[in-house]
């Protein structure tokens, strides 16, 4: 599809954008589509990315989380393969690859979660993720026991709850606005680092 | 289900959290329950209300759009149903039919929006809403043309597709944590307001 | 949609269906618009009429039931809204409504029956009958026995398959013909009866 | 399963429905078993078959049809197998061979009607049925103009419709109370009937 | 639609495979038409009935299996009829009658397995292929132990598993090229067979 | 899953297999699993095989394709995913970026066909594998007609057919038997294959 939505010029970003921008670039050796694209809409992006730290950083809003971030990262690639959202599973495939140090668990989940090599806790959460993903008006009490026995609290499933959600708007977005992810996330994880030359 | 997720108090809120809940109180008359459930968590309150106004209030930050605030929440209506989200089809059914001036246009489009008394551009708007949000992975340049020859602009598909993103977060959100719509909201628009007596 | 099928006018409509309607318009005060949409096939209207009351008055036939007046209307409210059939979503939700003596409910089940506020008995036979109407070829003993644990007879379930396949037919009839629910309905159950003015 | 629904003895029946059923007998050589399933409620018995007869024999209510018996039993077996309906299947599939003088079509439309040696004008009815059957909320306009363009009047889209909409009741029927087809319907119409030896 | 793909002339084929197809009409009285069908590419022809072989014939290949010749063809039938295979259903469902000398079972698991007179064993069997055929994703440890509780090891399941995707291939096949079922095999298996005269 | 279907070791193998398997180890420098997993029944690991190649490496029996190597992985990558088939999603996405010399399109067409960066005729020919794949039963004339434009023969529609059907199979043995990719395909094609060291 053609280039329907633009990203601007990171020049012409508003200060507190640009700057989170800047800072991505220095981190991760390049900007990650996402932050471009939704940018053209500022008030979206700034509202896009506090969601996305709440759940995704909760120490960043002074929250602690029962879920390892690579268990937040398989939930993203597992729904959002569900979703069929290719800029999430590419991206924080990649994230998942590289938290977890494992390069084989991403394109385990994001084309069969039950054949993944994963803790049976983790199975369960990625059960209850996909229904919170497809069918989310048949969650019941049965669904919280379930996670209850793998010794998730009910403020973690609320977070396997919101992460899923939250992608789901995500997956939504990138797909219907053709975003592409970035060429460098396919390879990330898969093999070590290159270390900066003396 | 059981209260799994109490909503605070209103005096246990944070100051900002506060002060909108009791603006939205004074002006509805009740408080929808929505803004204390989510007020458990109030980094992800502050960015789930950011992101609904920047879509569906565009003139609070500074932004035009090519929908009526009735299409807004036509929209909303239609795809929470799709999902079986109570409380948004409750909730927002509810405001379309204020704003619309219309007692009939919740019911008719929340059970089959082929079958709705809405103009061959609504029903277009709501063709492309609804696949995004089953199927956002088939969006096409097609789809894009549909609204175009309804006089959609490009930005005002974005409107629809993200306020579409946006209420599959919320929809999901409220059917996991068993959020129930307020009882004022299933008769809100269907008879003239009472007036207050003198 | 066109009027393809037009109805004919109450004067020309042979002479034991133009009683039963003005004994419905008599104690309704408007003419539902099944007993006129389906008058112009006044063999098929007999037999789709005999077969309603069967089945919704069971008394008519000197036959009593196990279900209540409420949720046989709960069913058909229920399953209804699964076929998308707007016209019995709206009519019988109304007459739920006033049966129940609740203003909630029939949106509640049109919505998502998991979330209504049901006894559990009322929400295994609301189970049952959408496993009738979207999947009967899976109906198994298991099915049974989950009922019989709630108190309901085989007789009783006879009941419950027979309403919702009755209404299978109602809602693909309506839906086909592009049969509009009368204005009436939207408000009825909602707000106390107008008394009649002295 | 077990015999939940037992069938009464004819010598039970009342007088009407006996009458019929020995009149069925006599003609078909046996008793079809939904006669019999349906008669322990007499009144939906007389109901059901009064709007069979109003729709499958419609010249026994004064009406012309432009479908032939052929069609019309065509659409029962094909929308039954979608049901997965196996009494109809099996009943009305033998009725279809013999209207037809076709041993090959019904098992060609239950398996899949778009292989099956029909009309094009046959292969536009079916594909309609099919939808009334699966997703009678989608029909369009459109849908009656590809019907119109073989030639089917709205009466003759009303029959199909129609037809469709009662057969599920009747496959919906027959499933839940799992009432078996007689097994002299598996070979009626596949070979000549035998002839009364002299 | 138009013949795509024309069947080869028997005397044009390799004798290899001309050789099969002669036994093959000398043993049955005629051609089943995947023998012709498939002949126009040889290499193919040559692994799709070593296969065929391998799976049907077991002793062909030295290997006895716990599954009867009877049993095998059901799955065919059934797992076919999921598939909407013409074909398979008509030829395997006519050899099928043969082996269980059992004219209604084929069109019983063909229409709806649930319902077929077969034994818990059998339809144990059924339900794991269909699984299989339908969503072999999801197979998982306890699919085996519903197998093995009726007595199936897991080298009958194996050769559950592969006839039913074995055939999902040639439902596929013959779907796509249009292959249409040999009139001899809808009477097959339903009547005597002739016997020769003297 | 437990191994239960453990694979044989190579030197027990028959001598063909053998052979094969350590000519495929010299070329990869590794066994790809299915060459193991399957060699426990000899005959249906020859017609595997045989079938694979005479689809797969056409030149191999006289034959020449219009699909070029990279394609038909294509085929094979987008519709094993489709059938969330981990093993062939692994391995043969693993070959189609090799052939393809491209490390992105593999990732691509395995979540969502229609982002990949492909050419309009392979999105043709994709959309004709996953139709099918997923619903052979409605492949119509136009399914044809729309590949012939984009220069596709009724041969080369055959092959896409064949490989689709074949794969199926394939998908559906691995994922019963729970056949895991080996660690190797997951970065084949991704980097550039390590030289040799003098």
């Amino acid at each position: 599809m053609s280039p329907r939505y633009p990203a601007p010029e990171i020049k012409d970003l508003p200060d507190d954008i640009r700057a989170k921008v800047l800072e991505v670039q220095e981190k991760a050796g390049f900007v990650p589509q996402v932050f471009l694209a939704l940018a053209r809409r500022p008030a979206e992006w700034r509202a896009f990315f506090a969601y996305h730290d709440a759940l995704m950083v909760p120490e960043s809003v002074g929250r602690e989380s029962g879920l390892t971030k690579g268990e937040r990262e398989m939930i993203v690639t597992t729904t959002s393969a569900s979703n069929k959202g290719l800029y999430c599973v590419l991206a924080d495939g990649a994230i998942l690859r590289i938290y977890e140090k494992n390069p084989l668990v991403a394109d385990q989940v994001a084309v069969n979660h039950r054949k993944a090599d994963i803790s049976p806790r983790q199975r369960a959460m990625l059960d209850f993720a996909l229904k919170v993903c497809q069918h989310s008006d048949e969650i019941e009490d049965a669904d919280f026991a379930a996670l209850h026995a793998h010794g998730f609290s009910d403020e973690d499933i609320w977070d396997i709850a919101a992460i899923t959600a939250f992608f789901g708007l995500s997956n939504r977005m990138a797909s219907f606005s053709n975003m592409m992810p970035n060429p460098e996330f396919y390879l990330m994880g898969r093999v070590p680092k290159p270390k900066p030359s003396a």
